[in-house]
């Protein structure tokens, strides 16, 4: 692996030499294991790459156990002053790139001891890079796919009118847990009824009755890469107007994944399916992006939305999720990742989108 | 609860006041929850409370539930310029206090649209709130640590040699969902043997064999709040020397917990146990501060440690946790968290710290 470590760094180097920036702290313990293997859990302790091209420095604490750090390490304690630490090595005369995660609390004291130095946000260059999945990382992000498209028909199947959504999630943890996963990508979304009206809405206690939407929003994390899907059902009938959203939802999605392929702007994926959404009436109740990119953690960087700049690359990897929500009524949301490949994309998910009428 | 939430934040107003700030960015979600009541897990998008004395503003994505924000709330989507709508709201001419955990990704596009504008962190006035716990705070967690104790107790029951570490683990998680936990505070700490000499070593497929020594830093979380605490015990049969060792963690701990009163320098407490430590020959291997506040979080803002600045005060509640670490040995950690009182303290967990032989 130690060449795939490096050759990422490279390519960040490469980014950040493109931007004007010779030297930069990357800090989301995601991107430094990304860069060089290391896999550390700092909490709120400093933890840091000083990624540059004379040699990179990690600033690490004691109680990390990192045994073989791959480039020099800075090791510290508890009651060091780690920020002093890092402000002794770099170049106060150059611009600094700048994680996008770290806090306040790193970043303000390491402006203070280096006045002057222009502080940039760069973590475009990493994030880039970690967006176009390597083949590796493909072949990850299909495993875990895989693993829930099982889990989503073990949910159906399993589903049955008077259960509560509490019971549906505590379903869906132990299907993630069967399968070896680490650890679910996102908290398991599982709303009945109106309840499906918000779109973050948590499982709590109301019971599945005949007529209402059932929105199964899950994912699970194995060997570090997340999956992330949603299906929306109907318990045992459904009112024709919103099996009529559940079909124009899903042809929106449909719309949006037959547009991708490399070169096609993401903001053209949004507008192909909110505006299919918009003609029927129902644009203001799709609250929320076409969807986001996934990998490491379940939203990394990179929107699919009206405003985002990117254009798909292949190696990219996103959810395609239009929904529709009304309001102390019902909502409806069908979401797969896809991959972009060379001619057009690959839907990461299989289980059948249409709505049907479960249990 | 309106009330509440309105004395607590007077209480910062106050603390900000006595820094010469009229205005702060308040981000991390506990914080905005222990001032306002609004409960929002934002994850990547922004999520602030601009706090002030003329009225303050939430500033909120329509994709949060909040049906009925306590003040004043500016709702945005995810294409709005989050930032430029604070920006705009801001007294540019004046100070502006940064909650310590804002990302860079706000901060800097931020200080750009506010030039001139002095950015200082000021998540003390908060934290130093939110260290003192009220009395509805000191119930929880009171509550909490008996439920702790339980679980303890129950997985020192449980432990047989020959299990794995995960098998502990697997067994301790199970438990808090059984007492009724939303939550582990963290990843619950099983380590056996030499693995017990990285302090933050996480459970593996280690089988516990006689002789081992047995480290077990658990918590839970019920109503928000967190538990803390470890006990280590020994499998089957112990070597004098470990049982000398931990004698000695016990003693450390003991004597910092029997200095904890208002006015005591939380430098002192780490002193305490530190020197005696130090004493028997075995600072070295004592690689980390004596404890940390807990509340919300299971490490929030505060050190007991060399060269923490605070002092002990009424309320607050923190950890008290000596160790010894013999790389590819052994370790041993002895913590209990405590309450401040008007005369000394009270020591929520009531678990016998002694070793003792179980499995």
């Amino acid at each position: 692996m130690e060449e795939v470590w490096k050759a990422r760094r490279e390519r960040v180097l490469g980014a950040m030499e493109a931007q004007g920036l010779e030297q930069m702290i990357v800090s989301d313990p995601k991107s430094v294991w990304y860069l060089t293997g290391v896999d550390v859990e700092p909490y709120e302790r400093l933890f840091a790459l000083y990624l540059r091209k004379e040699g990179s420095v990690l600033f690490l604490n004691r109680l990390f156990h990192v045994p073989n750090p791959p480039c020099e390490a800075v090791w510290m304690t508890d009651t060091d002053d780690g920020v002093g630490m890092i402000a002794a090595r770099v170049d106060k005369t150059k611009p600094l790139g700048i994680d996008k995660e770290w806090p306040a609390r790193f970043l303000l004291p390491l402006m203070a001891a280096c006045p002057g130095m222009e502080c940039r946000l760069a973590s475009d260059c990493v994030d880039d890079a970690r967006a176009r999945k390597d083949e590796a990382e493909r072949e990850l992000m299909r495993m875990n796919s895989r693993l829930n498209d099982e889990v989503m028909r073990r949910t159906v199947a399993f589903l049955k009118e008077g259960m509560t959504e509490k019971e549906g999630e505590a379903f869906v943890l132990a299907q993630y847990k069967e399968l070896g996963c680490e650890d679910v990508s996102f908290a398991p979304i599982v709303s009945f009824g109106a309840n499906a009206a918000d779109p973050h809405h948590m499982p709590d206690e109301t019971r599945l009755k005949a007529g209402d939407c059932i929105v199964l929003d899950i994912g699970g994390k194995k060997q570090r890469y997340c999956s992330d899907m949603t299906r929306t059902y109907f318990c045992k009938e459904a009112d024709p107007k919103y099996t009529a959203i559940h079909d124009l939802v899903r042809r929106a999605n449909e719309a949006a994944e037959a547009l991708v392929k490399p070169g096609v702007k993401l903001s053209e994926l949004d507008a192909a399916a909110r505006d299919l959404i918009a003609a029927e009436g129902y644009g203001e109740y799709f609250t929320h992006r076409l969807g986001h990119f996934i990998g490491q953690t379940d939203h990394e960087q990179g929107d699919v939305s009206s405003t985002s700049p990117l254009v798909a690359q292949e190696g990219m990897i996103f959810s395609i999720e239009p929904g529709v929500y009304l309001p102390g009524e019902f909502g409806v949301r069908v979401e797969d990742l896809v991959l972009v490949t060379a001619g057009g994309c690959e839907v990461l998910n299989q289980v059948d989108k249409h709505w049907s009428l479960i249990g």
